[in-house]
């Protein structure tokens, strides 16, 4: 980091010193961390990327959506390259009116000219109202919330800062959108029939079934080890009751869970499992029967030194693809996630899946937008406005 | 295209097969070829685009616009490089308030991760309303499109494909603006005095001028082998009743119009004459004088082997060249089209051109920007909404 | 320019000509010099930008700003790189509704395709309604101006030029911001409090002072050969009353001040004098002391050959730097400007000064963007429509 070592401290203390400072009483004030993503805050993300959702139905719920944060700018800083992200937060903003910027490249910044990165990130904060950050240094949103924080202690100008994801790191709006996926199908609000019937319908067959995702399984498939969705994922979800998650991964050092991920599970009541294939059984049971939520991921091919390449070259990935007989054990509410893209040699999930009832994964990509668009708006503290118009719209 | 292969089968295809997918009922669904634009649609674009144009001259007609369509969001997917049709599609897209997002290189992509192409594609059809794209692969709009209409038939989110220029092949929007000038200049409105007058003044000299673009004489002068510009117009002139068309090209087999082209033409009942020379004559007269319009093109230097670029370089340009001198033996009406840029180098319209009346070819690209907007106003079902501002506008 | 060798004989004339052809009446037609920037001209637009400024406080009055040009496109050139300037237009234009479109890179445009940049501007004119350049070639918009100038001449459409920065040559909008910064500095309306209290305050201890930029003594340091906006600025403050200029600068042929530039400043009245120190004294008082407006800048390194380099490494440039001691010898009211990037590594500004009052190097930046919001507000001849929703606003 070198020209943040200012922020030295604050980065060495604990996590859990470090998050009342992004928070404003009971909103965020910054987005940098998966921890910050409490249940309550889930809840209320939740219920306003719902209305935000149905305004975007209708041409006039767009046009009082499109009004509410009209009046803002957002600098999206994306130096570390992403098409997926960067466009669904682009979506998000345009959804709520806000206008966009971007910088994707430091080649052409003044960088160049040997400008500290904490002038430039103070410069955006000039000319825009939020900073939506992606970068390789994964510290980076961390020490500009400081930055931040420490200009509105001065009582000078300071806007949100958003971390869109750093290094190999945190990717708390992945999570966000995973959540948001997660809490949508387990209302069990997604078929076209009243909410009521169709969980009632479920019950039936299976009895134990309540609604969130409290008291689930969550099998979570592929790459644990640099997969960082996973991770975040996995944090936030740790925070419900009586949760359980099985890790499925090929026995590779790179790929499996990191043994202290696991032991902070554990602390916080997680039952964990780990699994070298999705056909293995626990407790006399194939792991996919118990499973209420699949959580596939990506071999990542991207930022592997040549020997690790070579090795990973050697593994039969064939335990860790979701084949349709596979998909069939699944239990048949079962949401199937994946924070894409997917591997389309590989083939994690072939495109023959994609039909499956259970596919989420492209309504995952959707509901990001959504999401995302509430976390702006939380952030804008404009809640109130939207329950207005929401209000206005429904009637 | 290897992860298209699943279209194969309606790739191959005769294309009269393939039109009415991308119909619905009168409307169109995707705009992929230059063969979708008949007589009757262009008619429908026309009107809009003038309607557009109208307003666009006040503040207020603007601003009815920019709210007709300030609902949706444009994925401008442009892997070509082109800066003129992607600014024009901008423009067409600001007019009517849609928001614009882009991507024009692959390589920041998460195609560089193994995404297969359809699921980038079906990924953007989830954050935007419309895919307007450009790209090195001639076929990959039409896949596109198929992938959408599969989609649409499981009831899933489908949105419209414009196909921006693909490769060497077709160039539908560039025909649709080509025909938009054209359609424009042969009512004869380009004059500021009434209409009617000044097409009165016109018979007077040229007793057999009808309005319209039948019973006309284009001549196209240029590249005919690579200008896919000059070849979808003619293929959209040849349903016009009574067309004839003169093709002055070098005699070089890069450069010339391909004869299954003239086949088809001439199977359609246009009468086609091939030249050398922009002085050349025909049935006793130069070709010039008997001109209705006449279309330029550029010798395309891009896309040659060291060898063609070789023979082209021997090849002597001056009888393609629109000299004063040859501009004075045209009708006095007929527009000077070119699809631009023009070669600097070259010339085959020198500046001095410019300030002719007839001089069509800046004007020309203004029209792209109309009549794509006419065409985004179709693609979206908005022709009534779009009538109903103008209506108003017009009291 | 080669190019645009038909307006050789218009480039070639002496400044003071070449002005009025840039004017309407009493606005300007393009922004292409620094000269531009007449006292009367300079005080319009700071009204205007005060207004903008204030407006965009609140909700109601940003609203109202998005809708007063949002009938408009701008076309932001920009093939030489700045992210600075770049994104101060971009946030100025969406401040008032103006759509935005760039090229950045001409290696993706027609340019390529042998099109003439003539033609390239001409088609930008075609589609946007303002074009805002900043290239390396230092002519450029003077010569798109003199195009512009010609199409209005034979009634053609025809678009306001923004210089943007070309070149190591003009920067008049770096110039206008910073002549906004010092004018409103010199109101003395920074304070929280009352603008008069504030200005009475300071007259007890400097009884000489008065309000606005004239009978002032403005300090330049660091680069005077190739910092362009210290040029700029200098030649618009020559046209004050009673204006002292230090220029200190390291004792080297590229660093300091031409001496064409020091003549033209004493034939305008202005009183100059050089040093090479910021500790340096003249009439027997330490220079600091005396300067009402001190303008720092970075020495730059961007364009210097290796000789250069090598020369301007041996130069200590520890007497060229802003201390907290050299501070505090400036007078309690002088500003502080930097028109940024600073250099981290020479630290000309080191961030222990940011939080000193007179540091007005960040709000500097961000008067760049009121400042620019109110040229083309001016530029649209839309002064009248912003006075009016200013008077709805005040109400």
């Amino acid at each position: 980091m070198g020209e943040f070592d200012s922020f030295k401290y604050q980065l060495d203390r604990p996590l859990d010193v470090k998050l009342s400072e992004f928070q404003r009483n009971d909103r965020l004030k910054h987005l940098i961390f998966a921890a910050q993503l409490t249940p309550g805050l889930l809840e209320k993300l939740r219920r306003m990327a719902d209305m935000i959702r149905h305004m975007s139905r209708t041409r006039q719920g767009n046009m009082q959506l499109k009004n509410l944060l009209a009046h803002r700018r957002a600098m999206l800083y994306f130096t570390q390259p992403s098409t997926r992200t960067f466009l669904s937060f682009m979506a998000a903003c345009q959804i709520l009116g806000i206008t966009c910027n971007e910088v994707r490249d430091t080649a052409t910044s003044s960088e160049t000219k040997r400008e500290s990165k904490a002038d430039s990130i103070r410069m955006f904060s000039s000319y825009f109202d939020v900073i939506i950050m992606r970068t390789m240094i994964s510290e980076f949103s961390e020490c500009c919330a400081y930055l931040m924080n420490q200009l509105e202690l001065q009582e000078m100008r300071s806007v949100p800062i958003i971390n869109a994801g750093a290094g190999a790191d945190e990717h708390p709006t992945q999570a966000l959108l995973d959540m948001y996926t997660i809490l949508r199908t387990f209302t069990h609000d997604y078929s076209r029939e009243s909410k009521r019937s169709r969980f009632i319908e479920l019950q039936a067959s299976y009895p134990e079934l309540v609604a969130g995702p409290a008291r689930k399984t969550y099998l979570f498939c592929g790459d644990m080890g640099r997969g960082r969705t996973a991770r975040s994922l996995a944090t936030v979800l740790s925070q419900y009751e009586q949760v359980r998650m099985f890790f499925v991964t090929p026995d590779h050092g790179e790929l499996i869970m990191e043994r202290a991920m696991i032991d902070k599970l554990r602390a916080r009541g997680v039952e964990v499992h780990e699994f070298n294939s999705l056909d293995a059984q626990h407790d006399g049971h194939p792991i996919l029967a118990q499973t209420d939520c699949l959580y596939m991921t990506r071999i990542q091919r991207e930022h592997n030194s040549a020997q690790v390449e070579a090795e990973l070259g050697q593994i039969d990935l064939s335990p860790f693809k979701l084949t349709p007989a596979r998909a069939s054990v699944l239990k048949t509410y079962a949401p199937i996630l994946h924070p894409f893209p997917r591997d389309s040699v590989v083939g994690e999930i072939p495109t023959s899946i994609d039909a499956d009832p259970r596919a989420m994964y492209f309504r995952q990509a959707r509901n990001g937008m959504w999401i995302r668009a509430a976390l702006l708006v939380h952030l804008f503290d404009a809640a109130e406005e939207l329950m207005l118009i929401y209000g206005q719209f429904h009637q």
